[in-house]
C-alpha cells in the first residue's frame, strides 16, 4: 500500500485535506466558548491545566460486550489541530450572536482572546497511539495547555476519537470472528452520512482489508472493493436478456477480478450454474475467476451448496463472498453451521471455511447494538496563581464517575509469555514497579487492591508518548499492523466475543492516595 | 432565524460549502463504477433508466418501533449533485487502480465516459420534500437518467438520506415525548465524527429548537445552546474557591443567559442553593436568570425537589434543563414520574412540567436502538433499443423485498377531518381515485386489498415534485415547520411512541397488475 502509484497518492492527499477542512475552529459545543469567556474574565484563561480523555466501559452490544477497545481517530485530530485557524469570519459571527434578551453573547475581551493567532500552539499532548488496544479508565489522550485553549478542544477531540474507536473495536471483533477470512467494509450507504469516511478509516485500522467506499479507500491507501449489484442483472433481464448475459458482460469488463452476485433470481437453480458457465468461459480465455457473492437467504446453507457446485465444476479455488447484515455473531454462527453442514454433503469444512470472505456493512459502521462510546474529557489539574499544580476532582454518587486526578501516564505490563496482563495508570512523575511487591488498586471500586510482583513482569511498556499536531506519515495499514500485534499479545479470553474475561486496569498507590486525599478534603 | 445578522449568514454559507465539498465524485461504492464500465462496454450506459430510493420498514428500537419517518437529507444531496465534478485528478487515480493480477481495473472507454463534462446534468429527480412525514415502500426519491449516471449516484443518494431521515425521525419522537417542552440537541461529542453535522441538521428538521454544535447551528441558522461543564466548577474548586464563586463567574459572563449546572458537588445540598444565591444577585442587578441544568441522578426526583427550592426563593419562572442519556422513553418516564411526585410535595405538576427543557445527546444523534434506516435504491425500468420503457423487477424469497416496478408517484389522501389516512403509490401516468370505488392493494402482502371510496377523501395531495440540483434556499426552520404541519395531520395513534397504529400505504390497481404480470413472466 505504501507503494501506491502517485495518482492515487495525490488524490488521497486531496481527499484527506477536504476531510480535515470540513471541521473548522467552531466545531465545538457552545459551552466551550462560554466557559472560555468566563476564564478570560476571571483572568485564568492562560493558567496551565491538564485534561484527560478516557472512556468508562467497553462497548456493550446488549447480548455481548467487548473485552477491550481499539484506539482510533487521534491522527485526524492532530491534523485538524495543526490546520484549524480562527479567521475574521469566525470572530465576526461570534460577535453577532445574541442572548435571548438581545445582548451580545461574547464581549470584546473574549473575541480578542479567540482571535489570537496560534491559539492552540501551546497545547501539549501525551497519548496512546492509534491502533493500540486500550481499556476503560486509562487516559487515551492527555492534554496540557492554557485553560481556555485546552478546554476549547474538548468536543472536537471527543468527536474525533469516540466514534472511530467504537468502529475500530467493532471491526476487530468482526475480523476475530472471521478467523482469518478476509473482511471487507461495505457500510457506506447506511452509515452516518459524512461520518462514514471516519468509520471506514477506523474499520481498516481494526482489521478490514478493504472497503467499498472509493474515496475513503483512496484516502487510506487501500484498493476499493466491489463488483456489481442486483440492478445489473435486473437491467439485462428487463432488456430481454438473461442472467448469464449479465454475468458475461460483468466478466468481460473485469476478467481478472470477476465476482458474480448470484442471488438476483435463484441462487442455486440459476445464479451459481450461470456463474459456473461464465467461469468456464473465463478459464478458457486464460483468466482466473475470483468468486461469487451471496447476499440473501441462509448464507451458511447456500455457501455449502454453492461450494458443492463450484467444486464439481473444478472451481474449488474461487472465493464465496457473504454479505447481508453480517456482524461478529452472525459470522460466528455461519462458520459454526458450515462446520456442521459441510461434512454431511462430503465437503471438507476447512476448505469451505477457507474460501469464505465477509462483506460487512451497516452493522459494522454503526456498531450495531452499541451505537456510542462513552468517552469523556475531564479536568484533572490546574496551576494556581503561584504556579503550583492543584489536582482537580469531581465527586459523584456513582464511584465509576469520579475521575482520576493529576497528570498521569499508562504502562502496559507483560508477563514472561509476552502476554499483556495489566495496564497500570499512575502519576506522570512516577517510576512504576520499583519494589519487589507493589500494591495497586482498582480504578473504581474502593478497597479492592492487589499486589504485583516485579519478578512476574517481563516488560513494562509506556503507552503514552508525546504527539505533535500535524499530518501523520503513518499509513493506515501500519496502524492495522499495530492493532494486530496488540491482539496477538492479548489473552484470548479477553478477546472472546461473548462474556469475555476482564482485563485488569489498575492504578498505582500514589495515584490512589491522591484521589483519597482529595475526596476527604471535599467531604471535610 | 431568517433575520440572522449577515456575519452569521456569511459563515453559515462557508460552512455549508465545506460540508458539500467534503464529498467528491468518488463518494460511492466501488461497484457503481465497475457496473458503469459494464454498461459502457455493452453500449447501454446512456440508455434512459428509472431508479427509486425507498425504505422497507420504520426504525425499530427493539422495545418500540416508529409509526412513521421524517424525510431528511435531500437538500444537501441536491447541492452535492450540482457541485460535484470529475477532474483529471479523479480520472488519473481511477486509471491507476489495478486488479489482483496487476491489470488495469478501468479502461480508456470507461475513463472517457466518466471524464465527460456535466456527467450528472441529464439526471431528473422527482422526490418528496425534506421535512415531510414519510412511510415504508413509497419512493422518497425517484431518479430518471442515463443508466450509468443514474446508477453512479446510488450510494451517495442513500448515504445523504438514510442517516438524516433516521435522525429526523428520532428527533420527532423525542420532541413528541417532550409534549411542548423545548428539546436541545447535545450529541456532538459522541456522535458519528463528521456525520454529527448531518445529524444535527436532521435533528433540527425533526423539531429540536437548537443544538450545542456551534458550526452546525450557524450553518443551519439557529442560535447554538450551552453554558458550562463540570470542569468550570472543578477548576474553581481546585483553585481553592467554591461552587458559588464558579456560578458567580459564569453569571457575570452571561447575565442574560445564565443557566447553572448544579450537580458537580451535590445537587440539592450545594448546587441548587448556590444557584439561588447567584440568581438573587442577578435579579438585584436587573437580570433575569434563565435556569439550572441537572445532568445526573434521578432527574424526575431532582427536578421536583429543585423546583420546590426555586419556587420558595421566588424563581418559579426559571427553566430546569435535564440531560444525561435522554431519549423518547426516558423523557416519557420522567414526565410521568413528575406528574405523580409533584403534588406530593405541594407543587402543581403542570407548572413543573412546563419549565422542563430537554438536552438530548448521544441517544438522539445515534438513533439509539435502531442505528440505521434500511433505505435501498432499485432499478425500476429501462429503455430498450427501440426507446420503449421496460419495467424492471427483482424476485426474492422475501415478498417484502420485491420492489415496485415502473416510474411511480405518491399521493397522500386526507379525510374530511384533514387527517392523512393513506399514502397511495401508483404509476407516474395515473390519475388516482378516478372512480367512486377504487380497489387498492397492500404494497407487500399478496391478496390483501381494500376499497377506497372517493367520497371519503377530502384531499388528494401529490407528494412528489421535480427537484432541481443546486443549493436550496429553504431554511432549516421552514423544513421543521413542514414536519410539524405533517405531524398535526397524522393520526395520534400512528405517532404513539410504543406499539403505534399502522399507517396505510397502498398501491393502485394498475401498479399491482404490472407487478403481478412481471412476476408471472419470470416464473414462466
Amino acid at each position: 500500500m505504501n507503494g501506491a502509484p502517485d495518482p492515487l497518492g495525490a488524490l488521497g492527499a486531496t481527499i484527506r485535506d477536504r476531510w480535515t477542512a470540513t471541521r473548522g475552529p467552531l466545531f465545538c459545543d457552545m459551552y466551550e466558548l462560554t466557559m472560555a469567556q468566563v476564564y478570560v474574565h476571571g483572568g485564568i484563561v492562560d493558567r496551565a491545566a491538564h485534561f484527560d480523555a478516557f472512556y468508562r466501559s467497553n462497548p456493550d452490544y446488549g447480548t455481548h460486550q467487548a473485552g477491550y477497545a481499539v484506539a482510533a481517530g487521534l491522527g485526524p485530530f492532530l491534523d485538524w489541530l495543526d490546520q484549524v485557524a480562527v479567521t475574521d469570519e469566525h470572530v465576526n459571527a461570534l460577535a453577532a450572536l445574541r442572548s435571548p434578551t438581545g445582548t451580545a453573547v461574547f464581549d470584546a475581551a473574549f473575541l480578542d482572546w479567540i482571535a489570537r493567532p496560534h491559539l492552540f500552539d501551546s497545547i501539549e499532548i501525551q497519548a496512546i497511539d492509534e491502533g493500540r488496544v486500550v481499556h476503560p479508565h486509562e487516559p487515551l489522550v492527555s492534554v496540557t495547555g492554557p485553560l481556555g485553549a485546552a478546554q476549547l478542544v474538548e468536543t472536537a477531540l471527543l468527536n474525533f476519537i469516540n466514534y472511530p474507536t467504537l468502529i475500530a473495536t467493532k471491526a476487530a471483533r468482526v475480523v476475530s470472528a472471521a478467523r482469518g477470512g478476509a473482511v471487507l467494509e461495505f457500510g457506506m450507504r447506511r452509515g452516518p452520512a459524512t461520518g462514514v469516511n471516519d468509520g471506514v478509516r477506523a474499520a481498516l485500522i481494526g482489521g478490514c482489508i478493504s472497503t467499498s467506499d472509493v474515496e475513503a479507500a483512496i484516502a487510506c491507501g487501500v484498493q476499493p472493493s466491489g463488483t456489481h449489484a442486483h440492478s445489473l442483472v435486473q437491467a439485462y433481464l428487463a432488456l430481454g436478456m438473461g442472467e448469464v448475459e449479465a454475468f458475461r458482460a460483468s466478466a468481460a469488463a473485469a476478467p481478472d477480478g470477476c465476482i458474480l452476485l448470484v442471488d438476483t433470481i435463484d441462487t442455486l437453480e440459476s445464479g451459481v450454474p450461470n456463474a459456473i458457465t461464465v467461469f468456464r468461459e473465463l478459464r478458457s480465455a486464460g483468466h482466473r475467476p475470483v468468486g461469487i457473492r451471496l447476499d440473501s437467504g441462509d448464507l451458511a446453507f447456500l455457501a455449502v451448496q454453492a461450494a458443492l457446485q463450484l467444486d464439481a465444476a473444478g472451481f474449488d479455488e474461487t472465493s464465496i463472498v457473504l454479505s447481508s447484515d453480517l456482524d461478529e455473531l452472525t459470522i460466528w454462527q455461519i462458520r459454526d453451521q458450515v462446520r456442521e453442514d459441510a461434512p454431511r454433503v462430503g465437503l471438507d469444512p476447512a476448505a469451505v471455511l477457507g474460501r469464505l470472505v465477509y462483506g460487512v456493512g451497516t452493522r459494522l459502521v454503526t456498531s450495531h447494538g452499541a451505537s456510542a462510546l462513552n468517552g469523556v474529557y475531564k479536568l484533572t489539574g490546574i496551576c494556581d496563581a503561584d504556579g503550583v499544580w492543584q489536582p482537580a476532582i469531581k465527586v459523584s454518587e456513582d464511584p465509576g464517575k469520579v475521575p482520576l486526578p493529576g497528570p498521569k501516564r499508562v504502562w502496559r505490563l507483560y508477563d514472561h509469555r509476552g502476554v499483556a496482563v495489566t495496564d497500570l495508570v499512575g502519576l506522570a512523575d512516577e517510576t512504576p514497579l520499583t519494589d519487589d511487591e507493589n500494591v495497586v488498586h482498582h480504578p473504581v471500586q474502593a478497597g479492592v487492591h492487589k499486589t504485583i510482583h516485579r519478578s512476574d513482569i517481563a516488560q513494562i511498556e509506556p503507552l503514552h508518548r508525546p504527539m505533535t499536531p500535524g499530518r501523520t506519515d503513518v499509513a493506515v495499514d501500519e496502524l492495522a499492523a499495530r492493532c494486530r500485534a496488540d491482539l496477538e499479545r492479548l489473552d484470548p479470553g479477553v478477546q472472546r466475543l461473548v462474556n469475555p474475561h476482564r482485563y485488569h486496569v489498575s492504578i498505582t498507590d500514589p495515584l490512589h492516595r491522591l484521589r483519597q486525599d482529595l475526596l476527604a478534603r471535599i467531604d471535610a
